[in-house]
């Protein structure tokens, strides 16, 4: 996943410290094995995963639309060239005052997942279009999902009917089956559930257009994941299942999926050391970790590849943390990493596919160190 | 702990957004409660915790020394007023060229915990004075303790050999018994573990001078914790029970005891809702999470005292969840929080005993929100 041209970077630029560097040619042919995988769905890029503004110059350019989680991912949407009409507010927790500020702004789809937000969204900007999220089991997913967004399906029947009640458009429904989902099935059972929302309103006289199927596309990482193509097959037959001939707009959200793969971080290795002499782990401690940029870690959820010059040499698991004072900032401990017996203090690791939640994760300055830098190219 | 400055300052300056307010009055109380507690001890503040410029001024001025995690650090406190020889550059995870810029500037004491760290202060910091810290078991911390920092007794004494062997200054030992320690009785096994240290070394002929007893005292949350007195009664007892009537120099490093009752977050409720029509729990979200400050609350370690206007009003358990589209942005669920039933949208609530480990640990732009603002009264 380093291609040529972020190792031709690499070696050419020499950058100091730590880094991400995203090669804009991944996310192109990302976005077009979506475009080919579900050619009837709209892409709305998940600004979240990566809001870089070259990557979001790109993906305005190809025709991507974009899933935005405050007021200021919208804003560098825009910036990058979507107009307001190809930006959703997917976030079901908003400030009233930013979406009366997103409705100033020509935003005109919205998350909701309860009657408390539908109420805000009638006030600030009167007769948008709403979609209500829904819960998911989130089976099949490696990144931690909790039951924080969308209702059961039987309240996002009440939740719509409401919202049409106050001169909203109840348009639709979204769920997310749970990020970096390796399940090409898992999408099946959500959208049976659209599909009964969708009879129910009908039966209520509202007719229902969009079913918004989220994100959860994975990355590769440690193993081989479905193709887009793969997805694009088993969501197909999901609608054709439950919606007949009468397949509904659809709408994908991919982050992970569109830059994840797209993006190398570029680590050195600043310790190599044992806690006693009969330890059986060695600790590998790189300049990188949990606070500045690594958080995806966090519970060993997200165990990514990891390549060395020393690759070839004999390897021994390793403990791999972070460079920061705090005990948390260990990355793979339960389940020790193997690395080469021979990597030492001042080499250079590649970390990859590190695209997608990474620099914007990253904290502040803790510990005093500076944030994950970015180079897109 | 929202001392009538911090309400006054909230009331008449009404900050948008969330924030932290500190208060230097509670600051300069608890170095005085550190300084009366072990008044044999160097005090050296614990910057990670809040590197806040105003902070360090403070504590510069009341004769405070600063542990310091990185040159960024270093340089804080330098800025600040502190001389180099009230600095310790207390990672044991350094790279050799941020040593030599330490080491450029002035600061002469460092930690260690093995040989390869050791031969890396040897060449950037010629001469230089070095403690070894060792593990301690952590029990009674309420922040997880991993085994990252520390290496056994047995091998701090051959690391502090081959430091004097190779020209620096052997000085002493360094644990950390855990951070949000709540036993007073804590430091008695490390302070046990250090004399057997000094004993090992003196046989050598290695004259050690130096007990960094480290941080861990707590702020207290909903809970009433201990003291600095009794902390200090019993760390004076455990440094009479080891060595007798030869004790030596010695340093504590608070950080969340020295600023973490300091500060309160202000923060606003975007959303309560339920996610069904029989939901046992509602669902309170706030527009700050563990992305923009709250980090503390991973695993839900850290459980923060929270104020509101209703209080008074009928208390329920919720969960409670931050702004973010990150499932994972979820403060507390497997232990929910009580709040009052009447609390609303929009609703302004206090995150008390925020004054640590907050403001740096959060997030650069996750989800386009900026980081945690604060301001220093």
């Amino acid at each position: 996943m380093a291609t040529q041209r972020i190792i031709d970077f690499l070696a050419t630029r020499r950058p100091a410290g730590p880094c991400l560097v995203v090669d804009l040619d991944v996310v192109e042919s990302n976005f077009g094995a979506f475009r080919k995988a579900l050619p009837n769905s709209a892409i709305y890029y998940a600004v979240k995963a990566n809001p870089a503004p070259e990557v979001l110059r790109l993906l305005a350019a190809l025709g991507s639309s974009f899933d935005c989680a405050s007021v200021a991912e919208i804003e560098m949407a825009m910036d990058a060239g979507a107009t307001a009409d190809r930006i959703s507010y997917g976030n079901t927790i908003k400030k009233e005052r930013d979406i009366a500020r997103a409705f100033d702004l020509g935003v005109n789809l919205y998350a909701v997942d309860c009657v408390e937000e539908v109420e805000k969204v009638a006030r600030a900007a009167p007769g948008a279009k709403v979609f209500c999220r829904v819960l998911t089991n989130g089976e099949g997913a490696e990144w931690p999902l909790s039951r924080k967004f969308g209702c059961v399906p039987a309240m996002a029947i009440d939740v719509l009917v409401y919202a049409q009640s106050l001169g909203l458009v109840a348009t639709g429904v979204s769920f997310h089956v749970g990020s970096q989902q390796t399940d090409t099935e898992a999408w099946d059972a959500a959208i049976a559930d659209a599909s009964h929302v969708f009879r129910m309103l009908a039966e209520k006289g509202i007719v229902l257009t969009l079913v918004n199927m989220g994100g959860g596309f994975p990355t590769r990482y440690l193993k081989d994941v479905p193709s887009a193509e793969a997805y694009g097959r088993s969501i197909f037959g999901a609608l054709s299942r439950h919606f007949g001939n009468r397949i509904p707009d659809t709408i994908i959200e991919p982050g992970r999926g569109m830059v994840g793969d797209a993006g190398v971080i570029k680590a050195e290795v600043v310790l190599v050391s044992r806690k006693s002499a009969t330890d059986a782990n060695r600790w590998v401690f790189l300049d990188i970790g949990k606070f500045g940029g690594l958080a995806e870690t966090m519970d060993e959820a997200i165990r990514y590849p990891i390549t060395t010059p020393r690759d070839g040499d004999r390897m021994e698991a390793c403990v791999i943390a972070g460079p920061t004072c705090d005990s948390a900032d260990v990355l793979y401990e339960k389940n020790p990493y193997p690395l080469p017996i021979t990597l030492t203090v001042g080499d250079e690791v590649l970390i990859e596919g590190t695209g997608a939640y990474t620099t914007t994760y990253s904290a502040v300055a803790f510990n005093g160190f500076e944030p994950l830098r970015s180079y897109v190219i």
